[in-house]
């Protein structure tokens, strides 16, 4: 049942508000609350109701009438749905100013990710360590890639660089990456990117703020 | 007409593609392409051909029956749209390795967006510059703001700090942030919060992949 409810095809807005109602679920829990409605708890996220039950129901979680949902069942549903109930060995690529940033990021362990490969081309930083982890050379992620599991790969290098290293990754056998690099990546079928664009941010951002604010 | 086109409200998943569809023009129009079909466009973007028409049709921007559309025409068309035909006003703040790798971020300027201002409260960084900007203590955020026209903020902050910092902003009369503090940020209504989440994006990334991959 598990295996089947995870490997079902979410809408894409749904899977994309998971991470957000599992950090507000967190909370709840932390802050001794067993039960929520769903009217309760949408209000809290600031999204619909209706939204909200039927992104629960995708998942086949739901409500007991009158009673609500129980805040460690709907926490720990999301968790395995996103597939957060086990470690999620990661590689940062780039160790310059950004790429350090996030390899120093404190939240992952909250979300069962932990970095355990960090690569870069600069013999100045090869060999030196961030947190507990040593920063290879890229040309070693092959080995470096297979002795640690790693399964994800967050690329921040510069635009210029960003294709040469999401090739590098993908032979090196990893099928998911989570670019920082303002570029459009060329990737074979099966290897999935996600993009976070600070720029393309800044773009909604200032648009949002003509239509509110005039 | 422009003043009307651009203060529609456009279905925010059709605003998130617009700087995707940006992006590519100002490619094109770089790699000197006049012309491009919504198919060939559509194909190029990886999106649905139904949908870029759609997306495009917000605008009021339309192609030529059997000439496709302008590529300059289409970029400038998005650029107005989403208001970056002037110049936006940047403050960063929070100087650690984020923050410092946000306020060294070059790709700005494409964008017509400008760092002026990036805030601290570390006197050992207050005074220091990161590029052409002096870092300012917060407390002084209403002086430099107002002197330097800040509109959008980005907070690069710890969690703990994000809140205080937020409402700093706010005071100091911005209406638009970008946090990247994993906290939802309680604001005055008319103040517009976007949300960059790396942790979400894994977490997505993570069920996206066991979906593709097993």
């Amino acid at each position: 049942m598990e295996g089947i409810a995870r490997q079902r095809i979410l809408p894409l807005e749904t899977l994309s508000r998971l991470p957000v109602y599992r950090q507000k679920l967190r909370q709840l829990r932390e802050d001794g609350v067993d039960t929520v409605s769903s009217l309760e708890l949408a209000k809290q996220l600031g999204v619909g109701d209706a939204q909200l039950r039927r992104d629960l129901s995708y998942l086949r979680l739901l409500g007991r009438p009158g009673r609500g949902y129980g805040v460690r069942h709907l926490e720990e549903g999301i968790t395995r749905a996103l597939g957060l109930d086990r470690r999620w060995p990661l590689a940062i690529v780039g160790c310059g100013s950004l790429g350090t940033a996030l390899a120093r990021y404190e939240g992952y362990a909250r979300d069962n990710l932990v970095v355990t490969a960090i690569f870069d081309i600069d013999p100045a930083k090869v060999g030196k360590k961030v947190r507990s982890v040593t920063v290879s050379h890229i040309d070693e992620a092959p080995r470096v890639i297979a002795e640690t599991g790693v399964e994800l790969a967050v690329i921040a290098v510069p635009s210029s660089a960003a294709q040469h290293v999401a090739d590098a990754m993908v032979r090196a056998g990893v099928t998911a990456l989570l670019n920082f690099a303002p570029v459009a990546l060329a990737v074979p079928a099966g290897v999935i990117v996600r993009q976070m664009d600070i720029s393309a941010e800044l773009q909604i951002l200032a648009h949002l703020k003509i239509v509110e604010n005039g």
